[in-house]
């Protein structure tokens, strides 16, 4: 089990997070990222190092947790009235989030102090969390709606793909032609 | 430019190279992952320590270059005669390999220690090669075959997406069902 496990919601252990996650934001706003180091944290949080290490086990995990929060999206996807609307304009301002440098700094982040995987699983828990309010809504209105592991397989996944792996410029257009992609996937829906 | 920009293929090089990732494998092998480390590396590959840092500035871009090197095909993909059949055991093949914990190692490592995203495009063009073969050998055989980039974003994406952000397990259905996808797409060869 990760040492991040024990940590509780509530209470003291709330409120060492929150001073911690702020340190790294602020130290890292203040500093840049190479002077970022477990010391310096815990002196600005007004935490002992041992802390820190107790409840994170080392900086790539701090830095991973604080990524997820950084990627946790801040407010439900806007509706523009229809599916493919809906669908175009999250999927274009999530690949322009994701693939700017600091959005790719988060995803490194996120994968890189994530011994269990559960950052990496929150952070695909947030893109889904988004895509199925969208469906929901087409579902709504009376639209057919593909499933949202079809969304998630012909959308998000290859945006991430790209921004991971691949060096190509990425577009718009190329999120445009991903969403006409799932649109026109068999529907597999009940 | 990464320090490994320098290594030159040939000579003295190459043969530095080849010692310190076989002092890796063999490390890894013998005493676990946990306990490498650069000095340990050394000594096994004959080398200095500061012949390591100059050239991979530390072991986490050493890790990726051995990772990379393990994630190079060894072979080209199996023929089976028609275009549905090669996808699908390659398709299958490369999911069992890369959901594998050693393959899920690999993948993390190559993209840890990979400041310039050289690594990542190296497991991507990797992957991109099998598949152009595949669908060259389709294309000779007179079948119909989509781009690359659909076999890439239909086929490959989600399965990389999945093995690194969703905990979910992995099935050859789940690579069938993507190779399905990837064939009923709408063809945008010429």
């Amino acid at each position: 089990m990760s040492p991040k496990a024990k940590a509780r919601p509530g209470g003291r252990s709330a409120r060492v997070q929150e001073a911690v996650h702020a340190a790294v934001r602020e130290l890292e706003a203040e500093q840049g990222r190479a002077k970022l180091t477990v010391p310096a944290v815990a002196a600005r949080a007004g935490v002992t190092p041992s802390t820190i290490y107790r409840r994170w086990g080392d900086l790539h995990e701090l830095l991973s947790d604080v990524a997820v929060e950084r990627l946790r999206p801040e407010e439900p996807p806007s509706d523009h009235g229809a599916l493919r609307a809906d669908l175009t304009a999250w999927a274009r301002q999530f690949l322009d989030e994701m693939a700017s440098p600091p959005g790719r700094a988060y995803i490194r982040d996120a994968l890189l102090g994530d011994p269990d995987g559960s950052n990496a699983g929150q952070c695909s828990a947030y893109a889904a969390g988004q895509v199925e309010t969208i469906l929901a809504r087409a579902l709504d209105r009376g639209e057919t709606a593909p499933p949202a592991d079809t969304v998630m397989d012909l959308v998000v996944a290859p945006m991430m793909y790209r921004i991971l792996f691949r060096p190509d410029p990425l577009t718009a257009e190329y999120a445009d032609h991903l969403v006409d992609t799932a649109l026109a996937a068999p529907d597999e829906s009940a």
